[in-house]
C-alpha cells in the first residue's frame, strides 16, 4: 500500500476534526500531500468516521486522478488539489462545516482580528471568497471553489493566513502538514466563536492594534519565535 | 411479535435523537411505517429512553388504532399517521423539541437557505405552518397538527423538503425510512443553529443563490448525485 | 437516622441538578419535606456533590431549626422553609444558578410562554420577583427571598406555575416531590434557553395563544391528562 | 526536587482549567508561589496537558529566573511574577482564553455585576486593562501586561476583585492559592457567560444594588461569612 505513514497522519487529522466537534456524520475531510511523489491522500466520500481505516483513504495524483483506493474520494477533492497546486508551501488541507466559522461564511463577513488568540495563528483577518458565478457553479464546481480561494489569496500569503471562509459554504484550512491543517481548523472555530460573542457586545468591531497583532504572531512564528519548547525538546 | 425488524429500526431512530442531544427526558418520538401491511410502529408515550426496548413500541394501523402493544402510543401519533396518509413516499417520521429548530418555530420564521449545508438536505427554506384555529386546537389537536403540516405542503414536495416547523411548537421531519427521518432531524437542528448565528452577524439574511442551492442539492439527490459511494459500496 | 427514604430522594434530586449541568461546584440545592412529621431534608452548605451522601443531608423543622445533621444546612434554607410554610401543596424545592434562567432573572424579565414546551409545564409566564428593599437584604435576607417569592404568587397558584425567577439572583422551582422539583428546574432551564434564542429572532415576543397554551397544559396535568402512561403502568 | 507539594497543587490547578473547558490545546497556564522561599512554580510552555507531570513544571525566582526545570516556562511567566511582586496577598495566578471572558476582553468592556453569582466572588465589576502602548508591546511585552494589570488595580484591592480582563487578550485570575485562582477562573467564565446572555435580553445593563452586592460578598468572605462549613469541618 502506498504512503502508509501519510495515510496514518491523514486518518488522524480526519479523526481530530471529529474529536473536536467540528463535523457531523460524514461531513468534513482532511488530506495530505507527498510533494516528492506528487500524490495526495484524502478521505473517501460518505464513509462513517467510526469505521474509517487508513487503508480506506484514497490516493490520487495532483490532477485528482485516483492512483490507489477502493472508494470514491471526497467530493471536495478538486478543491484540495487546486490548493496544493497553487499553494506550494502547504502539506495538508482540511474542510469542515464547523458551526461558527460557517456562520461567518454564510454571513459573507471576514473575521476581523479581535484578540491575541486570533493573532497567534492568523496574521490578518480570515478572508471570505467572493461568490462563484453561475457558470463556475454549473461546471467543475469543486475545482472552481479552489480557484475562488486562490483568487482571494492573490495578495495574501497562505503561510500567514492558514484558512479561508468560502462564502455561503464554510471554512477550508491548511498547513505544513495535515496535522497542522486540522489544528488550524480547530483554532479557526474557536476564533470564530469568540468573534461572534464579541460582536454581540459592541456596536462596531475594532481590530487589535497592528503592533500587538504582529507581536503575538511573531511570538509563535518565524525565527524569533519564543513560544513553546525549542525543536529538540518536543 | 409483529414487525420485529421495523421495531428495531424505529427504536434505533428514537435513540439517535437522544444520542444527538435533540430530546430531553421523554420528549420526542420517532415512528416508521410498513406500507405493505399498512402498519405504523411508534414510541410509547412518556417511557424513559434508557429503558425503551423494541417490544415496548406500539403498533397501530393508519387510522391510529392500536394493533399491538402494552403501552399507550406517543400522544403525537395522530400527527404521524396524518403525515403517512398524505405523504405517500415517506417511511418514517420524527418529532423533537430540539432547541434551535424550536426557537425558529417559536419565532414563527421559516429558516432560509443560507448555505450549502442547508442546500445539501432541503431544496428550499424550511417552512413554518400557520397557526391552528381555536377549533382545531380544541378537538383532534394532534391530528390537526398534521393537517396544518399538509396544508403547508400543498405546493411543496415533501421529498424535497423533509421537514417543517410547527408554529409555536417545534420541528417534524420525515424520510424514506425512520433512520433517514432521524438523520434529517439532526441536520435540521444543525441548520437552525447555524442560521441563528448567521442572523446575529448580518442585518438582513440573504439566501444562497439558486444555482448553488440546486448544485448542492443535486450532488446528493437524484440520478446525477455523486456524493458518497455508489450503492453497491455502502 | 431520620427520614432515610426522603434523604435518598433529596440526594438524588441534588445529583440530578449536577447531571443536567445546572450547577457549578457546590452551587445549588434541593430539599424535600415530610408534611406529617413537619421536617425538611436539605443539602448541607458548601459540600462537594461528588462526596455527598444521604447521611450528610441536614434535617430541620419548618422554622429552620436543625433536628439532625453534622453539617450546616444550605444557606438558602430559610427560603426553602418559607416556601414550604406558604405553599401547602409542595413537597420539594430546588434552587440553581442555571445559566439561561439566571440570565432572565438578571435581566429582570419574566419568561413569556412562547411555545408548547413551556405550556406543557408552566400555565403562564415564569414570573420575576420584585427587588428586595435594603432592609429586607440587611436582616433575614434568605427568609425575605422566600417572602418576595410568596408576594409574587399572591394571585398565582404555585401548582400551576412551579417556579420563579428571583430578580438579580436565579430560579427557584418546586413540585409535589423533590424529584419533580428537580425535573422542573431542568425544564425551566430548557425553556429559558429556547426563549432566549427566540428573542434573538423576532423584534417583539408574541406569547402562544391561550387556547394552545391551555391545551398543552391540560394534556399533561389534571383529570383529563392523556400524556404518558396511566398511573398503574408507570 | 524543589517544592513537591506546590508542584502537585499547581499541576492540579492547570488540569482543572482543562477539565472545566477553559483551555484548548496547550493554551492557558497556572502558577503558585512559595512566599517564604521566594519561588514560583509554573507550567512549561507548549507542553500538552495530557502528558504534563509535576516534575515538568518549572521553578523560578520572583525575577523570573529559572531555578529548576528541564523545560522553558510559560511565555506568560513575566506577567505572573509581576503580579506576585505587586499583589502581596496572592499565592496563585491563572490565565486562560476562556471564551466568554475573552469576548468581554476583546470587546474592551468591564463585566458589570448583574447578579448574586458575580457578587459572591467579585466585590465590584471585573475591570479591563487599558491598551498597552506600542513601546510596551515592543519590549518586555509579557512583563508590561502585568504592569497594565497593576495599573488597573491602583485603586482596587486584588483581594476583593480576584481577576481582570486584559484588553484584546483574555482573563487573568488569582487567589490565596493556585487552587483558588483556578476556581476563580471557572467562576469568571460562568459570570461572563451569564452577563453575555443578560446583555442580550435588556437594552441597558443595570448593576445589582450595592446592598445586595455587599450582602452576597460578605456571606462568603470576611469574618461574618456564613456560607459553607466552619473551617474545622472542611
Amino acid at each position: 500500500m502506498l504512503l502508509e505513514s501519510l495515510r496514518r497522519e491523514v486518518l488522524e487529522a480526519n479523526l481530530e476534526l471529529v474529536r473536536r466537534g467540528l463535523v457531523l456524520y460524514t461531513f468534513g475531510n482532511a488530506s495530505g500531500v507527498d510533494r516528492d511523489k506528487g500524490l495526495v491522500v484524502i478521505k473517501p466520500s460518505g464513509v462513517p468516521y467510526e469505521k474509517l481505516k487508513a487503508e480506506d483513504l484514497v490516493v490520487t495524483d495532483l490532477s485528482g486522478k485516483i492512483v490507489e483506493g477502493k472508494f470514491r474520494p471526497s467530493s471536495d477533492l478538486p478543491t484540495h488539489v487546486e490548493l496544493y497546486r497553487n499553494f506550494s508551501g502547504i502539506g495538508g488541507v482540511t474542510h469542515t462545516h464547523s458551526e461558527f466559522a460557517t456562520a461567518w461564511a454564510q454571513a459573507g463577513r471576514p473575521i476581523p482580528c479581535l484578540g491575541t488568540t486570533h493573532a497567534d495563528y492568523f496574521h490578518g483577518p480570515v478572508p471570505v471568497t467572493s461568490d462563484l458565478t453561475s457558470q463556475e457553479v454549473a461546471a467543475d464546481y469543486e475545482k472552481n471553489t479552489g480557484v475562488a480561494i486562490c483568487r482571494t489569496f492573490e495578495k495574501l500569503d497562505p503561510a500567514d493566513i492558514p484558512g479561508v471562509l468560502v462564502r455561503g459554504h464554510g471554512p477550508f484550512c491548511w498547513g505544513e502538514t495535515a496535522t497542522i491543517a486540522a489544528h488550524n481548523s480547530v483554532i479557526l472555530e474557536a476564533l470564530a466563536r469568540m468573534a461572534y460573542y464579541t460582536a454581540g457586545l459592541v456596536h462596531e468591531l475594532k481590530p487589535l492594534s497592528s503592533s500587538l497583532h504582529d507581536k503575538h504572531y511573531s511570538r509563535k512564528h518565524g525565527s524569533a519565535a519564543y513560544y513553546g519548547q525549542p525543536p529538540d525538546k518536543t
